[in-house]
């Protein structure tokens, strides 16, 4: 099988990385934000979407979420958690030890993870946003004359060619971010370059309107069948303060017995349960070699 | 009591509109972010901080809780909660009927709140994000010979002397943000002009390493005692994915047994739990004079 896969670009953005591990050989469409992504996908533009869904630092990505949920009816069909390494890079005329950039460009997210080195090594240089780490990387690749410089990944400097002066600058080892492939059918993931680590199950729940109490009836559905949860996320249902619908992640397969028994109790009590997808998980252990990438890229 | 209160500003957000409600008659201090109303209190500058915290349709503010947990040790005093009207303000040269602007300034947030009425009145006029909304109505205030609009609240308009040509242009008209009072020491709301609704009671609690079903007998304690929970959030510990805290509030005031029983049971079960304050809760139910709350201001 071969897809064609709408992602969150530009080019060797984060997002770019995650699909690079996951459908090595497959035919990419950059977009620029994450509803066009899903929409593609709705609009039969692209076989599926990859999207950021949850930072270890930032928690959920909302928009995601909230498209997800209000917007479209697209089954999750896979998830990849990738580590988040940010690399310090300048234009390679600037490659010398003396260089100091008047101006650093980044991503707002990527700015605050490297909140400790920016403080330490480079105070009182400016920070300027960018919509995305890759448009930092080429922003400093088009303007070889100015004294700048770009915080992004290693995608970005090997497709933009800049020299990465210091790498791993983020303050956090363990930063790490949750991607979702959303697609209307089942996914092959014949040539996935990262390790299966099991099986989710997701599911939307609305609670009844005098939900006092509810909650704890719908985790004890879970409870008492020794169902896993690995997570629960409360996210507003846009109807008024305080009402919320949650995301729930079981640790395992739609099976035929006991999840289908905790949707069917959950309904008896008077929620309102959607399967957002049953899928596989992968995980990027270590990098891969980025020339090896970046050359599969071109 | 006089209070000095830092606030997320510039003058005329809908920060100063919910401090303008609950002590129309202190001093105020703008501040350009969440952390710095928060450091200002820390600091001794300020006796108070007043923040959002959450909104119907975005969520809960990341920042104010994310700060609250990991930055700060800063009870919360009090809540308000308040309606989010926005409005289509123009420069009063430009309020003449046949007037169409080039380009519409406001936060992205208000721009996303009022999407139907921009896809439906003002289709292909570019939107610009500015700050907050406040900085929106003072870019339309200082340009009068350009062609431009803003979309704000009326505290904004009564601020900078601009004329509501549209009001109440928001999608949903249930919208309503959230915003507490933190500050070391107990507040009096003497002259609150907002209706007071009960009180609250805010916990983080932590789970146990191993949290599979931690949640569920967490919410059992709170359940077998009845306590009311109105809400409950989780967010990233930082420490890695799948590491949250949750936010828990319940609908009455810390007392001598229900409440700190319920801690008690949590710790025993190998949470760890921070009480994040207990306070009055006040909703403004219906606009005030807005000429009235600016000359207070002037």
């Amino acid at each position: 099988m071969s897809y064609s896969i709408a992602f969150l670009g530009p080019k060797a953005t984060f997002t770019d990385l995650a699909v690079s591990r996951l459908f090595p050989d497959d035919a990419k469409i950059p977009m620029a934000t994450i509803p066009e992504c899903m929409d593609a996908v709705v609009d039969g533009q692209a076989d599926l979407a990859v999207v950021p869904i949850e930072n270890a630092l930032e928690g959920s990505v909302n928009i995601t979420l909230d498209y997800l949920v209000h917007e479209v009816n697209l089954p999750i069909s896979g998830e990849i958690i990738t580590p988040i390494q940010q690399h310090f890079m300048v234009h390679p005329d600037n490659d010398i030890p003396s260089f100091v950039p008047d101006v650093i460009y980044s991503h707002s997210h990527a700015i605050a993870q490297c909140h400790k080195f920016l403080h330490k090594e480079l105070r009182g240089i400016p920070c300027e946003n960018t919509t995305s780490t890759a448009a930092a990387a080429q922003l400093v690749m088009e303007q070889p004359g100015k004294k700048i410089a770009a915080i992004a990944n290693e995608l970005a400097a090997a497709e933009y060619g800049l020299a990465i002066t210091r790498p791993n600058i983020h303050d956090f080892s363990h930063n790490h971010t949750k991607f979702v492939v959303l697609s209307k059918s089942d996914i092959q993931y014949e040539n996935c370059l990262a390790t299966r680590r099991g099986d989710k199950t997701t599911l939307m729940v609305m609670l009844p309107a005098d939900h006092s109490g509810a909650l704890h009836q719908v985790l004890s559905a879970f409870a008492w069948r020794k169902l896993n949860l690995s997570k629960i996320e409360s996210r507003p249902m846009k109807t008024g303060l305080g009402n919320y619908f949650f995301i729930i992640d079981l640790e395992m397969k739609m099976d035929e017995v006991l999840i289908p028994g905790a949707i069917s109790e959950l309904e008896a009590l008077g929620c309102n349960v959607t399967l957002l997808g049953s899928y596989p998980s992968f995980m990027v252990e270590k990098s891969v070699d980025i020339a090896e990438i970046h050359s599969k890229m071109m």
